[in-house]
C-alpha cells in the first residue's frame, strides 16, 4: 500500500477518520434540531464524499454552478439536488432543463424578475416545472432581495407565471440578528397572506453554532465541515484536531535563519486571507507564519518558533479556506495513519459554467 | 465560426492580435539590450504560445515546476529550458533526469548545498551533467543565496561535485539598486576568482522597464507580458489596450441601485490583491471597483459608475493578475474581433509537483 511520506509534494491528504467523524458529528447536530441537513458539495468536489454524506442521513444536496452539477449527476446522485445561484441566460437554462430531465427533484433559486421569467420560460418550452426558492439578503450583501415585501412580490411573480414553483426562500449565511428578523418577517407575511412557505433554507457551517436562533428553518447547507480549516477553527466550530484536509509541501531552501520556502504557493494553497494575516497554519510548527507566497512558493517565516525544519523535510498545512484549496488539486489522497487508502479525483474542480 | 458571444460564462478569452503584438514588442526589447529572452510560460501555461514566442526569436523557455515542464517537453519543445525551482528529493531529481533525457538542455537553479549535492548524486546515477545556476536574492526576500561570496561559495561546491556544471547566477526580479550592486558585486568576485560565469539571468515583466540598469544580464525570463493584467498596467510596462486577457462574466443579479453580482468570483479570477484593493477591471464600466468574491460571485460596487448594466449582460473583467486567473481554467478562447479563431486546453494547468 503507498504510504503517506511516498506521495509527491505539494499534494493534498484527507484524514478519513476525521472526514468521517466531521459527516457524522454535523448530521446529528442539524438533525437534533429537526432540520433537514442538505451539505454543499462545493468544499470537496467529489462524488463518493457526496455520498457518504448521504448515508450518513444528508436529505439532499447543494450545488453552485451548472457544470458542477452534471459531474454528481453523472456519478449518479440524481435525488434532490439544490443550485443556489442564479440561473441567467438561454444557454443556461437549457443546460438546466437537460439536467432536470435527470433528477428526481432538482430547485433553484431566483433573487430577481429575470431570473423568475427566464426559468418560466424554460420549464414551458420544455413542459417541466422548475420548483424555486427566493433568494433573500439577510446581512451578507451579497445576491438576494433586500426586504421581506420584495421576497413576497417576487414569490408572487412566480406564483403568477407558468411552470415556475414556488417552494420557499433561501438565505445565506443565517447567522445573527439581521437575519433572524428578515427571515421572520418574511413568514408572517407569506402567512398573513396565505403563502405556504414549505421549504427554508438556511446554510453556512459556522451557522451551526447558532441554529437554535433559526427555528424556522427547514433545512441546513453546511458545506467546509467535512474538512474544516483555519477559518473554521477561528469561527469556533471546529478544533485543529477536527481539520482533515493538509497540503504536503517539501521546505526546499531555508535562505536565511528564519525564512523557508516550501514548495507549494498560492497555485497549490491559495491566497485567502480573511481574518488571519497568514495563508495557512504549520501543523509541526505552531509558532510559524506562512507570511507571503508566489505561485509555486510558501514563504514561512520561523522566527516565532523554537525549531526549525532542514531542507527536504516534508511539513503540512491546514489551509485558511479548503474549499477553494481543493479546487486547485486535480486529486487528493484519502489517508489512515501512514496508509493512502484511496485516490479521489477531484471530480467537479474548475467546473465554473 | 462561433463567435465570442456564443461562449458560456465565465470564460476566458485571449485577443490574438494584443498576444502577437506582445510577443512582438517584448521580444524586440530585449533583443534590442543584446540579451536573450528567455520567457517563463507560467504565464500562458500553453505550448503553442510557447511556439509563437520561440519563433519570435526567443532562445528558449523557463519553466517552475517539473510536471509543468513535462507539459511542453510532451509538446515537442525539447530544446533549452530552464526550470528555475530548487529540485528536492530523489523522487523530484529522478523525474528531472528522465526529462533531461528528452531535452538538448535543461538547466535548473540551486540556492543551498542540500540541492546542488542531491542534483550531483542524481547526475552521478545517470552518468549525465546537470547544468545549474545559483539563485541569488536580490531583493525580493524570496528563495537564494543571501550574498555574493555566498554565491560563490556555493559555486565552488558545484564545481567541487561530479556532474553538476556551474553556468552562472540566476536572480528574480532584477530591479532596483540592491539587485545591481549583489550582481556587479557577484560578478566581480567570480572574476577575481578566475571562474568564467556565461549565463546571468534576470527576470520580471516589470523589469524590462530597466533592463539598461543590468547590462551584466545575458538573458531575460519575463513572463506576464503576452497577455498583461492590472498589476503591469499599474507598473508602466503595459497599457489597458495591451492586456490581452479578459474573464468574460455575466451579471445575474443586481440587488441594490450599486451593488452588481456577476457569474466570476475567487475560482475564476482569483483573490489576488497587491496593491490593487479590487479584484479586477471591469472593461465596460471604467468607474466600477469588484470590490468583493465568494468563491463562485463576484461583487461589483457600480456607485462610481455612470451607467449601469442589466442581469444578463455579459461584461469583461481584466485580471489582477492573469498567470494564476488562467490557472482556474481548463481551457481558453483566442479571439480575433468577433471570431472564436481557437480554442486552446490549458495544458499545463494545475502542474504542481
Amino acid at each position: 500500500m503507498t504510504k503517506v511520506y511516498d506521495l509527491d509534494t505539494p499534494s493534498v491528504t484527507i484524514d478519513l477518520d476525521r472526514l468521517e467523524k466531521n459527516i457524522k458529528r454535523v448530521q446529528e447536530m442539524v438533525s437534533a434540531k429537526g432540520m433537514k441537513n442538505r451539505p454543499h458539495i462545493k468544499t470537496h468536489k467529489i462524488p463518493d464524499i457526496a455520498k457518504m454524506q448521504l448515508a450518513a442521513g444528508a436529505s439532499g444536496l447543494t450545488c453552485q454552478k451548472l457544470s458542477e452539477t452534471e459531474v454528481f449527476v453523472d456519478a449518479g446522485l440524481t435525488d434532490d439536488i439544490l443550485i443556489t445561484f442564479d440561473i441567467v441566460g438561454e444557454k443556461k437554462t437549457e443546460h438546466l432543463m437537460r439536467l432536470a430531465d435527470r433528477v428526481n427533484k432538482l430547485t433553484v433559486v431566483a433573487d430577481n424578475e429575470t431570473v423568475v421569467r427566464g426559468l418560466s420560460e424554460a420549464g414551458v418550452r420544455h413542459g417541466k416545472d422548475v420548483p424555486i426558492l427566493i433568494e433573500c439578503d439577510v446581512g451578507f450583501g451579497r445576491n438576494g432581495v433586500q426586504s421581506p415585501e420584495a421576497a413576497l412580490s417576487l414569490a408572487r411573480l412566480a406564483m403568477n407565471l407558468p411552470r415556475v414553483k414556488f417552494e420557499g426562500v433561501m438565505a445565506f449565511p443565517t447567522v445573527g440578528e439581521k437575519a433572524v428578523s428578515f427571515l421572520s418577517g418574511a413568514l408572517e407575511l407569506f402567512k398573513a397572506e396565505g403563502i405556504p412557505v414549505p421549504v427554508v433554507s438556511g446554510g453556512g457551517t459556522p451557522a451551526l453554532l447558532s441554529l437554535g436562533d433559526f427555528p424556522m428553518v427547514t433545512e441546513h447547507r453546511p458545506g467546509t465541515y467535512v474538512f474544516n480549516d483555519v477559518m473554521m477553527v477561528h469561527s469556533g466550530i471546529a478544533t485543529w484536531d477536527d481539520c482533515a484536509l493538509t497540503v504536503r509541501a517539501t521546505v526546499v531552501s531555508l535562505p536565511t535563519g528564519d525564512r523557508g520556502i516550501i514548495d507549494a504557493g498560492s497555485k497549490a494553497l491559495t491566497r485567502e486571507q480573511y481574518y488571519v494575516k497568514n495563508f495557512g497554519k504549520v501543523v509541526e510548527y505552531p509558532g510559524a507564519v506562512v507570511n507571503n507566497m508566489s505561485e509555486e512558493h510558501g514563504m514561512i517565516d520561523f522566527s516565532g518558533s523554537e525549531t526549525r525544519p532542514k531542507v527536504g523535510d516534508v511539513i503540512n498545512i491546514i489551509p485558511n479556506h479548503c474549499c477553494v484549496c481543493i479546487n486547485m488539486h486535480d486529486k487528493v489522497f484519502g489517508i489512515r495513519g501512514e496508509d493512502v487508502e484511496i485516490e479521489w479525483p477531484v471530480a467537479a474542480r474548475g467546473k465554473l459554467t
